[in-house]
């Protein structure tokens, strides 16, 4: 048979991220391509022995059906601790658990996107986004991302120019890939000019949690008093992302879409993991945890961002993050990314080619990017030695 | 802000079973409605030692990010069990683990459909599955479902005068909520037809292990040589829900193009899930632990149709089914469905009307759906006999 596949399927490619570490699972290549949480931060114990709890005292609630919005008691904690740690949320938004971030995005699609509607992303952006937006024919618009975050006047401009945009996607705090994080002044920036045009914001905040230095800002939905911001949060960095748990909180009448949207693409979220957050979230001293964690990432971050200064320092430009897993390096012109990056990996060291991340086509093609979470802390030496090899090869 | 959404989400109303179970969320209300396994079939005790092995011999796998197609131990060993036991799958097929037998139908139409493309389906059939075609714009065509399954006759006027049929959407066994089996000879003749038209099938089979009653007969997907079966499957009733468990076997090219619209919708299924259900049919007698629920949904069918024949005789017209949860209900020209149903809430039970399955306005009118899987004895017994106190009223 000669399979005719949809429009939307077929203009979609997969994401080649995953296609290179396909190509790279041989496990002598070091992993700077990935984007895995490192697993060092995983509540391990705590998880034994919640699961076994579950198990033993609620086995039923774990193993029937649940409804679709979410595991009330969860929501109900998510929707408290959104308040008291970062006042997100009116009496007029709502909570809904999601299968993952992933899942935030192509809800939010589903429910507000038209085929041949316009979101308008970062350049570079989350590949992962950008291909659920482009799986329901959504036109992206990419307004580049600066050391501050979004150029607020070219989002202007395209806000001013460009038809049918339904929601602005952006991921303020420490981007993927760019390591960017928004400014105070630009936050404000953008939701001013997401009033003005009339359009919705979804704020994407997977790392929010992962800060390793200076102070948190406040979100964007923090400042949502017209409810347009849908915030999108996940327990992917915080607890561990093989749960698939992520949740959005955003304006009621949103959330009822979604609910709607959700039912008839997976019926409701595990129940075992739903519950599993819920227990741990309970029980655990979160600050602490958080603690934890940060201080593994702001180990790893130092020492990839030391040795990219101290290797490759006056060869590739590049902001040092203030949290997130990634650092992202601009080459100099003379240099051809593509070769740069294919001789890395012929050295066995997995770099994301920039391009990767692009909008536009043309964007971001003197760039890659590297992740300091997945590999150890020996595997980041050995890999910014490799770059370093690699780098001494093209300067001659 | 007053929010334009998409207009898919726009035509597509909440699932009237779940609305119906909201306003009936009074334990003291008998649930005829749902259709949630009993929990007495869950094999609650080795799910507690499996999950506890997980996290003390494998907590990272659990944990951490999967790949996208699913845990390749579990699609192996499904790929195995489907060959031994029901002849399904050949060297050209391939398997991806979804979250729940909804993705299935979810991921079917994003890699076939096109916003009004049609999808031919039984009526009445599974309002979960018919909302996610509505929710890609797709265009439904009902056939009349029959005791021994779709009417082939009409099935073949459908696919002569109808434009873009991209498949067709049958539940051969059980088939909720009419609880007919198709035929082997229907079977036969419906991929026959599907080869003429060049259309695909969608082969939806949750229910088929339940079987209570007389011989399996051979799925569409084991007569398929030509690539155009996607037979979907689902842990949902043979283990537990809550785990959202499911899974295709489909042509090579499909599962690929399945696999890129999974990446965009969920990454991939809960990996605990994963693991959980492939220790279990490591570990686990399957045989038996399907004989064990059988013998309980064999217990609480016949007690129902014995009763439904007892107390409702001459007044509805039913088929007993051979396995699934459902038993469907027709009644006489002269009382009215919706009022029928709304008595019986009044007096605390139930039911859904038949309308919630229709695939065209009009389809259905004089019929209700009542589920015993969910009900305990006693309350199938004084379910019924509210039943018999409402038919009364009407036949006065």
């Amino acid at each position: 048979m000669d399979y005719i596949f949809s429009e939307r399927i077929s203009s979609l490619k997969p994401s080649a991220i995953r296609e290179i570490l396909k190509a790279t699972s041989d496990p002598s290549v070091i992993p700077f391509a990935a984007g895995n949480p490192d697993s060092e931060a995983f509540p391990i114990d705590e998880v034994r022995e919640i699961s076994q709890k579950i198990f033993a005292d609620k086995p039923i609630l774990a193993l029937q059906y649940g409804i679709t919005e979410g595991y009330a008691p969860l929501r109900e904690k998510i929707r408290e601790i959104l308040k008291a740690d970062k006042n997100i949320g009116t009496e007029n938004d709502d909570i809904i658990i999601t299968s993952g971030a992933t899942q935030i995005m192509d809800l939010m699609t589903k429910v507000f996107c038209n085929f041949g509607d316009t979101v308008v992303c970062e350049t570079p952006s989350f590949i992962g986004s950008l291909n659920c937006f482009r799986s329901y024919g959504c036109k992206l618009k990419g307004v580049p991302v600066e050391a501050d975050g979004m150029n607020t006047d070219a989002l202007e401009e395209t806000l001013k120019t460009t038809d049918k945009v339904k929601f602005i996607y952006t991921i303020p705090n420490f981007q993927n890939p760019s390591g960017a994080t928004m400014s105070l002044q630009k936050r404000k920036k953008l939701y001013e000019l997401a009033v003005k045009y009339g359009v919705m914001i979804l704020e994407d905040d997977p790392y929010g949690d992962t800060r390793v230095t200076g102070e948190a800002l406040p979100s964007i939905k923090s400042m949502d008093t017209e409810g347009i911001v849908c915030y999108a949060g996940s327990f992917s960095k915080v607890l561990a992302p093989g749960i698939r748990i992520g949740y959005v909180c955003a304006p009621k009448e949103v959330i009822s879409k979604m609910t709607v949207g959700k039912q008839a693409a997976d019926t409701h979220s595990t129940m075992f993991s739903q519950i599993l957050v819920y227990d741990w979230l309970c029980t655990t001293d979160l600050p602490s945890h958080l603690e934890k964690i940060r201080a593994i990432y702001r180990r790893k971050l130092n020492l990839m961002c030391n040795l990219t200064e101290e290797k490759l320092g006056g060869f590739v430009e590049f902001v040092r993050p203030e949290g997130g897993l990634f650092v992202w390096c601009k080459l100099p012109e003379n240099v051809k990314m593509l070769e740069f990056v294919g001789k890395c990996v012929e050295n066995k060291l997995a770099l994301v080619p920039g391009t990767a991340f692009a909008v536009n086509p043309g964007d971001a093609e003197d760039c890659f990017r590297m992740n300091f979470s997945t590999p150890s802390d020996e595997q980041i030496v050995k890999g910014m030695d490799i770059l370093e090899k690699v780098k001494e090869s093209f300067i001659g």
